[in-house]
């Protein structure tokens, strides 16, 4: 029995300590599985930035934090042109409205020989590249004749048919799969912690609109764009419905992006990321609140992934809002973090995987 | 043996039935408070507004039914004045913008003897109940006069401090407890399935938001209201702030409903409530819309209660907006249900209790 029992013992200890041994294995797996699982943010390489956004969230959300805020208060604002996606060399909203107008010429022809319209035509079947050369003058003309003049639900229609079939030229891709994977982490990471994420754009808040829910996951009342007035009607079978006019009541950019943020949120936000002149009043907005405020600007200076530009990263201006060494200087002086895109991303888009 | 084991059989027999008899009275009575704890709207009468509310949110919530909404869909728009609270005699808003009156003179000693305000003080210290035959148009100056030309938080500080320490006349509370309680179960009930409860008014969006959220829980980025124009800029020390301006964005009333409600929501409303001739246009535009849409106006007609007023029952009609005869013709014609005070609600006030 004995010489029967010991082997026996031996094995099922043997098996125990395999047992043992796979558990242990397993564990350690599992701890590192969960570790990478609790990483929020892992797009982002560890640095002063991703640190920032993690020790903000903790401080406003630890019940007994001295910097604690109530969830009904927490309200985080993300510029999108720049900040969110891609809006190098041209932004998407504006290539909208230039692609739009063979449709307008098409149903209005006497503009086919009126600028800025002729020119528009020209340039889609020759010079593309020259479109970002059009002064905001023309783009404004081009985008009230676009983007006004119809009813909600037309020009609904007509964005979401471009924005499913339009491509950008250099990664040959929908617009809308050229965010930035790090910022939608951030999105995430935020809603997951109990705070509401704006969209803050200067963009049309009605374009924004049509994408904003399936891009990113930002309810259609979150977003706060630059607003034109609509007016109310019937058609002829007394339905009632609104058009779209040209009525500019807010331009969302500069000191009209916390105008726009009282107007459409009533609150002062604690988290603001931008990444241009036409966000600083925003993020200057959000930091003189009391308690713990995140301002973040993103630095476009990885060429090779995406694009460098601004005068910040010693390319001259080309265009309204971008990263000049003065907003530069000025985040420095008030706290607000610098993402350097090329340093503190690990990746740029989710399609790189 | 079997003596004593028959009377413990029996015994124990009898113990079961009245176990079985205790649990069902119980369970009756469970079931009883379940039924009470189950109506969401027990200040409500039965009867078809009471049906019509109950079946709509039956419609549109249960999954698989033809007129299923989903959640981010699901959008509800109260009219205020008249609607949630008691409007009558003068809307709360213009009695705090009359109360404030003095406050101003005392600022700027200049307008004690320039009309509408010298009429003001002298109706505050003698006949107050003229104050409801001013007309519109010097509600509008002293409205300007007294909510704007300050930082938003200054408006804020003031406004809530008012509504902490004024009581209207008739009832002596604070108009904060003046609201409906058969509408607030509907928010609350709207809201436990799914709902997002917006404020629709034809009152200041920044005077609504001071007491919104503690009056009826609907947060701040809710309350979609008459919309004035801020200004950024900056205090002696470099601190930015928000200055309140006279200028009209948007007047929430009549046609300007529909329109606020794209400007701040971006979507159509499944259910609306209103009361008078400026909720017209937000019912219609509900109603418009396909599937289950629930439009409701409450009828003043409980003179005993609350008040009787306006031409649909039978009464002059003594300001801007109220229940119009042809108003209450639209509402037979279109499927849109009165809610008559007097009948469909069982209790008006919390405080009746």
């Amino acid at each position: 029995m004995k010489t029967r029992r010991t082997p026996a013992f031996a094995k099922a200890s043997a098996g125990r300590q395999n047992l043992i041994a796979v558990a242990l294995v397993g564990a350690l797996a599992f701890t590192a599985t969960i570790a990478r699982a609790q990483d929020p943010l892992p797009s982002w390489n560890d640095g002063p930035a991703k640190q920032a956004i993690v020790e903000f969230v903790k401080a406003t959300t630890t019940q007994g934090s001295p910097q604690f805020v109530p969830p009904e208060e927490r309200i985080a604002a993300f510029d999108q042109d720049g900040t969110l996606w891609v809006e190098h060399p041209m932004y998407t909203q504006a290539m909208y409205c230039l692609e739009r107008v063979p449709a307008l010429v098409k149903a209005k022809p006497e503009l086919a020989k009126v600028a800025p319209f002729s020119t528009v035509l020209e340039l889609l079947h020759g010079d593309r590249a020259a479109m970002e050369k059009l002064h905001m003058e023309d783009l404004m003309k081009i985008l009230a004749a676009t983007s006004t003049g119809m009813s909600v639900e037309e020009f609904s229609a007509e964005a979401k048919k471009w924005l499913g079939e339009a491509k950008d030229s250099r990664w040959k891709k929908p617009y809308t799969e050229l965010t930035y994977q790090p910022m939608q982490e951030v999105l995430k990471y935020l809603r997951a912690n109990g705070f509401k994420t704006y969209i803050v754009t200067g963009g049309g808040q009605d374009f924004v609109r049509q994408f904003a829910e399936k891009t990113y996951g930002i309810t259609l009342e979150q977003v706060v764009g630059t607003m034109g007035g609509t007016t109310y009607g019937y058609d002829k079978d007394g339905k009632p419905f609104l058009t779209k006019e040209p009525r500019l009541l807010l331009n969302d950019n500069n000191a009209g992006k916390p105008e726009g943020i009282h107007l459409m949120i009533g609150r002062r936000p604690y988290a603001a990321f931008g990444n241009s002149t036409g966000d600083q009043q925003m993020l200057e907005y959000t930091k003189a609140g009391d308690g713990a405020r995140l301002c973040m600007l993103v630095l476009h200076d990885d060429a090779t992934r995406e694009y460098a530009y601004g005068p910040a990263q010693g390319l001259p201006d080309t265009k309204v809002g971008t990263f000049t060494q003065a907003l530069y200087d000025e985040a420095k002086k008030r706290g607000w973090i610098v993402i350097s895109m090329k340093d503190d991303w690990k990746q740029v888009f989710a399609f790189e995987k």
